[in-house]
């Protein structure tokens, strides 16, 4: 393994970024996200990325949330700082910040306007990110669906590997399961390759997954560790068991839209974590009503993990 | 299970349609085709499919082609027909010379012209389908890459149960893995749902897979033959490295064009389904040259079918 | 112009094709249609296209209808027949067909299977189809948004010149109107580059169409030759409000659906064509009635054709 | 007309940002290039857009180039501000300024990481851009293939009428001429709606445009203008002969990569505006020849803009 590469094994947490009503930063919430966390049994937090809107936060605001993850997560979990940007300059900056305040990786997904051609002019904007932070390990943040950049991340990491010393692995959120078992055990597996897909973890986890990321990690880790759980044992019936469990809760989550139907959902166990913001909507409250009743009947209050 | 459902388990090969060098059928080849299947431990054929160029050919020349398959392989191979056509009429026609030959099975993918807009429409269609064949179980074939149709596939089956008496199944050539679980567990795993990504056979079957179709069966069947033995061992690690080994040589057929490599690789095992059709092209020989370097560094010839 | 340049100038129309009610053809219906076109002024039909769900019927009901029109039209209308088929055999034997029945050109999209990756790849398909009917013009069918298939027009027409002989022109049924001017322009105005979007006719004609084949031509010809009209005059302001008049009846017609909505507007003028094919879906009664009541709100009683 | 219409009529360049060759940027090119564009007939510029990679600067940059541009060019040239940015605060923050430097408008592309779904959502973040510079007219600047955001304009200037009092028009960027007619039309022709599509311009004034944004402006202005000119005296076949011989220069610029292209023919009319940033690449110098040698052969250095 690389001396770069930062423990991301076990379950961890994109968290949601709190907000206060009227829209600015709720940084007292960090402390019941990370107790929450901590009590569910997570080990990391992959902050301000897609889940934490930190697309949709300005860079000071960026520094100080990851700034308060890490204070009050400190020795308790992984803090991974997602520093992307279409701006250079500001992942840059991002990056920095992320080594000054100890956390323990930075990570880019892919410029998202203009977009990279092929794998090379990939490494090489990701190379500007990871050299600001020489110090952290520097995870490559792989989420065509949001990017549009669909370049095979075992390519990447060809790319990267003599441009990027502090290279450590992917979080890999796609559904190009070939390019991710390619990606594990590329160069003997050398790369820590973060399942990004907690809808189908048994298949990552077959393929060789040791840590995902994900934003149902939040509310429903109880019944992703007993996915592990089973799988380790060899008992395969019953992951698939728990994890159809698992994703009708998922369904629903998505069915919803994602990221504010989550943002309830971290309501409902007890940890606000405030409304979204623009251009992302807050469910309305007969929305949120019939979202409940749908997540009664998928057992949700059962498996959530616990405030 | 449905008394419907057809023994689709193991390894089924989607074969290719052998055409002399002016392009016309050469449906003596299929002896040899079929005795190499047979040799390597495949227990089906998927005819006229993709890989097969169905929809390249006229309704006459996909009837005879499926006819010799069901003539030389009775009794030793599984025979399900693919009848899909833009034209209903044609598919139907198919289907009822399918179920007049004695075959297995039918199936169809998605109308690919005019595009059915959600699920209940594709199961209109499905069911005149397989209403022509009404003593054949009938699998719905779901390969977005090629259709355009993206409908989750446990929606037709949900749309398609109480208008498809003889539905066996799904025939599942996708990335979304989400979904082909849902499809596998539906109405208490009632539905036969067949692995269509030979590159990620062991996600697959950590998934629930108990068959596969695909292309890659036809000449490096051995190698899955020792991946399903190590998942049925337990020994994942050693599934994952056949895996790596098989997805190698998959690459390269990827890069070369698919099924026009494909057809120089069965040439390579000694079973020649000579060229392939407009609009798809020959490799160069140059081309073929270099196919075959890669191939050989691969360690094709290590593990591919005997003829 | 080319010895083989067809003369499709002025309106063509794409006409439905008729169907009985249990699905059958209803080649009677032709005249009527046949009527109605010369009454409002339409110069030629595109028989069996996309409008008239030619990829929907049997290579046989395909040749009864094509040569029915030819028989009615003959001495009225321009006729040229779609051929088109991922079946290259299907597709000469239609070809070959059109020829013997006397009709003015053929006609086929881009293979929308397997797709044919650069113009070299389009246009060695299209020069078997066109060889089929040495004797008559050849048109290459664009529209991307039905076959997938997005190769510029221009390349394809530099492809394919040394290959077709009778290559013709161009029905170009796209957006992308740079291709469309370099098409016109290509070695000196040579092809016949007909406008297939009746929706932005106005910017046909200012980038030098002189022909359009379109499928509301079919039921709202009238305000068509008001805009060629006024943009003959040079009255471009004008030109553009009957634009916007037929749009709102286009924008209808794309709301319900396209070629379904388009047979019942058919009905509405006194032209009936039946029913569409699976896989498109008939409107309920009330949506049809809904329409209705939409279309008459927009004018179209008043702009529409007379059957 | 709205009160808050600005007279975007005309050629208004987008212009490129200039850099030094550390990346650093270089203020004082804006003088030469705001020369040139007078000099050459533009009327606008559109600061800080997808030419001008306003994307891949950080807020502060941003406002000294926008700062930068309304200095040099008060009174020569209407300045209008790009200011879209993924967080609605940097976005808001940026229109503030521009009101505040004395610029004559403000735009913003829709947020194009967290997409908005429909009409509504979108006019709900432009309201909120736009009321940060309540007194400069707003535009929303449509850009599909950048934002991967569809929604018809039309559609948005519904949903924002009630919502933006300051609402001007439209940045049209996009092949959906439709679209396009339809916004020129709306209301009476209220809303001032620019066209984005430098190569199919004849098509643009044929549907009413009365302004045109576009990068090419910025170097082969006089053909435009020639253009316009032909167009506006009726001699339609002239304007076409004019914009064949701009495509001719636009394929080029396409065909080597669009901005970084741009930019190295900036070089070429005497206006130096240094390379472009991460992730946009630099042409390499062999690449430069072929582009220079090719762009001689279409007649570029007879129809340029003259620095």
């Amino acid at each position: 393994m690389s001396n770069f590469t930062a423990p991301l094994t076990g379950l961890i947490s994109a968290p949601f970024t709190a907000f206060h009503n009227d829209g600015s930063l709720n940084l007292q919430a960090v402390e019941k996200q990370v107790a929450s966390l901590v009590a569910n049994g997570v080990s990391g937090a992959f902050v301000c990325g897609t889940t934490g809107e930190g697309i949709s936060m300005t860079v000071e605001e960026r520094m100080r949330v990851a700034e308060r993850w890490q204070q009050v997560a400190e020795g308790k979990l992984q803090v991974v700082v997602h520093v992307g940007h279409t701006s250079l300059g500001d992942a840059r900056a991002l990056a920095a910040h992320t080594q000054k305040i100890g956390a323990q990786g930075t990570s880019t997904l892919a410029p998202y306007f203009f977009k990279p051609g092929n794998a090379e002019d990939l490494a090489m904007f990701c190379a500007e990110v990871a050299s600001a932070a020489p110090a952290l390990p520097f995870y490559y943040y792989q989420i065509p669906s949001m990017t549009g950049v669909n370049i095979p991340a075992a390519d990447f990491l060809r790319a990267a590997a003599p441009r990027i010393p502090n290279l450590a692995g992917v979080k890999f959120t796609f559904e190009n399961l070939m390019d991710f078992s390619e990606c594990v055990r590329l160069e003997g597996g050398r790369y820590n390759i973060v399942f990004g897909r907690d809808e189908i973890l048994v298949a990552g986890l077959s393929l060789g997954a040791r840590g995902a990321i994900g934003s149902t990690y939040n509310f429903i880790a109880p019944i992703f560790h007993e996915i592990i759980a089973a799988f380790e044992k060899g008992d395969l019936a019953l992951a698939r068991e728990r994890q159809a469990a698992a994703n009708a809760i998922i369904q629903i989550f998505i069915r919803y839209g994602g990221p504010p139907a989550g943002k309830v959902m971290m309501k409902m166990i007890g940890v606000d974590c405030g409304p979204v913001r623009l251009p992302l909507r807050e469910l309305s409250p007969k929305r949120e009503e019939q979202m409940r009743a749908e997540l009664e009947a998928a057992g949700f209050f059962q498996m959530c993990s616990r405030g």
